[in-house]
């Protein structure tokens, strides 16, 4: 019961193939045109806001704005029509971002610029962690990925009592040292709290008497012990996958129930008990 | 010689299973109730130290803080009701932070607001370290204080080194800059030393002259060196705590040939091929 | 058919078992005059900028680097004779650095001293990077190249996220700061981000606003996270490969039982009990 | 041939079991009250250059110090009395250290007090790294001694190309940035280039132009990956010598020769050769 495929039909699957897949060279091509040209827009918007730039070239910008948003334009909409369930694609995460990358331009006209609309331009910065496919990029931040996913939790409990420890550490300076040094309320004391026991330090704000200076020593050598601890777990969970891929070996491989992970030493089948031999 | 229960009995023992327990809905609505009227705490007290919003709203902002004193006050003295020992519980730790969140509010009614009740008030931020019955991060805050646990007396001696060093590089720093550059004194010099070693850098002191310059830019290269070894102390930690819980375990005995080291999820022996049960 | 050494010849080898080799007595000799050579050169090139000493010693300055210049350009035209495949040398990475090395004296006779001909002198500070011809260090440099390598691509792809997250907090920075503290355009919001999630914290850009203050905690807490992930790169890859050299060894075979496991220091099959002979 | 004991010789006996000893109540004793002695006189130096406590106190903090120095002197002669070889404890590292302690005061009769005699005064907090006898504190001392020790000659060869390319970033930025924004000489951005790669980042000095602000950015994540490496260093090194410990077992100990350390898994001994026995 072969459907017999209109134009429209090859059409939208052509498209499809070089705008989702990157196995052709139609394919690979979009994928670079559309990298350089968002690498381009981000470089756009940035340099719209620095001042010399702006006032020379304001009228130029607006140009390339407006090509690259009529590309992202038709690219959004060949999108939509080339997909199997565009309502899915739309409502994504990158749909979403897709629709942010087009839309303020669009809104511009209606509304003068504001910066309402700069932070929603600023949202196509995100499609940059989407084009990632060359395979050796996909597997690496694949392996980091898994590394800090199985981290996760425990970092997420670390922060936990680094923020409650930053919230008791910057009431207590904000009544120590006052409003003269610049620890203006307790909020402002947190926040001098979590510059220093991250070792950022900016030194806006920063303990003048000798009390406020020796309870912030305390705090930097805590810090000290404290910035162990994430580096501690990402490491492990590192060192872990890395053992596993390496020192238990792969090579031996079961050739009754086909398991490939043994000790270097094994002998028999950790999982069906067959006598493994050495291939 | 069951003991005919009153009926403060039942009383006391039901409000000890929503006060102290978390398995019931009454206990866990109650647990959270409690961490957000402690959060909320937190923050009236963080709001009251803004100017802004201390002009403003302070009526406002001293009205909450009755009403969530007087839920602790409760709170307080239903703790007290309900448990078997109520003298181990109020001179406990908690029992203590639990008094300390109240009777400031209490106090302030005699005395106009210093300095010293906000420290105690400040106190009560204690609490949030306690509220953490989700079995999930309790398992994970286990470990992470397992590994810091097991690194806390290498730490300790790391840290009276870097102690001494401090002192020493500090005093040096303070002979050769002097006063001009902010090294007014000695403990200003120690102060300075932390700062610069624990890479916090503020800035607020820095050296000016050809000579402090040389000098600080030895400590930060030892300072490089230095942060590199709390780091491998917790990291070791986690590495071989992961290590015994996780990729391979030592739980496992095989019954036949005594192997001890075995897969997590073997269930032939490597050694012999002999089925593993589960002891 | 052994070809008759002309005298010329026999100078040449000389000279290329002083200048390339360091097992002769001589070659080690020239090896270090040339270490200290450079290392004089390069601290003249610094003197120079120096105002104080500049003035006052100018002249002089100047002599010795002529004179440094003269050797360096002896050595120069040495090197071209006495090797094989002099234009191999003239166009590698260290022959463009040893002529950059000699050539900013020269073109300032016709030129006058310009901050371009300065950049140029500099260059030949890379030669420091050439002179180790110590066994101990030239081996250690190489597990710490190996390390590095292993771990370059995860690196690469960590930096590529680390850069796209600091366009996007940088921006949304530019949004929520403005003009007033500091954050004049993107580009420097950028600069900010950086500065911040590597933990440097300059702070001559600082948020002043709350919400700026609390997006930068954020930041912070982040950059926390992030920081552990280069560590965990590179310390899984040396404790992987400070593993495999020294504790275990997958070097030695046993011939009768065929176990590759074996302590550096094994002489008798742990498998077998028969034994090891190094092969 | 049994010397008669002199009554000279049993008091010199007594003292070095009192002084060197620390195993007799009388020993723990004098280590005791000499650790609080420096200490005590650590912090009278210090109290000595704060502006406030100088003026006021003058006087009683130099009766105090008399009152140490007396007390120094008398147990640097019962040293050089109860030791056997008094020569070599004299011209020892902590001889000299000991003799630094007292002679300033000495000194300072015929001299006024001048900023070299209070660098020699400091030298006496050295002596803070010998006080200590407590046998858990020297055990983990050695570990973290021993795993610095083995990774001494890596950070050697790490710090050597740190200052290289300290040397080359320092040079380039003071050719980007010059003079307005505090780069006045290479010597000073090389002291920048050092805070930067450390992370310290004071911020005295820091780069303002846009093309200095985006070579600063690219060194700090380049120190972003170089500070892992340090790190990576001495972690291998703790997580090898951590699981030399545990993870190969130490349980079995061959009967043969008394070899300890075996793979857990090991059935014959990798060192005679004897078959294990599981004890």
């Amino acid at each position: 019961m072969k459907r017999i495929k209109s134009k429209y039909d090859i059409f939208r699957q052509k498209t499809q193939i070089i705008i989702y897949g990157s196995n052709t060279f139609l394919g690979r091509l979009f994928d670079l045109t559309l990298l350089g040209l968002i690498l381009l827009s981000v470089l756009l918007v940035m340099m719209d806001t620095v001042e010399g730039i702006n006032q020379k070239y304001h009228s130029q910008l607006l140009v390339c704005e407006w090509i690259i948003t009529i590309f992202f334009t038709i690219e959004f909409f060949l999108r939509i029509i080339s997909i199997q369930k565009p309502l899915k694609y739309i409502f994504s995460f990158y749909g979403i971002i897709d629709l942010m990358a087009i839309l303020p331009m669009y809104l511009s006209i209606f509304f003068p610029a504001t910066n309402v609309l700069t932070i929603v331009r600023i949202l196509r910065f995100f499609r940059l962690f989407k084009i990632l496919h060359i395979p050796q990029i996909s597997q690496q931040s694949l392996q980091l990925r898994e590394a800090m996913q199985a981290s996760k939790e425990k970092i997420l409990v670390f922060i936990y009592f680094v923020l409650i420890s930053a919230v008791i550490i910057g009431s207590l300076m904000y009544v120590v040292e006052g409003k003269e040094s610049g620890f203006t309320s307790i909020p402002v004391g947190i926040y001098w709290a979590i510059v220093t026991l991250t070792t950022v330090g900016y030194g806006d704000i920063s303990p003048a008497s000798p009390l406020g200076q020796f309870l912030a020593s305390l705090v930097m050598i805590m810090g000290y012990g404290i910035i162990a601890v994430p580096t501690g777990i990402v490491t492990a969970e590192f060192a872990k996958s890395s053992l596993r891929n390496n020192a238990v070996s792969t090579k031996k491989t079961c050739q009754n129930c086909n398991a490939q992970v043994h000790f270097d030493s094994a002998k028999y089948c950790h999982e069906c008990g067959a006598e493994l031999t050495n291939n």
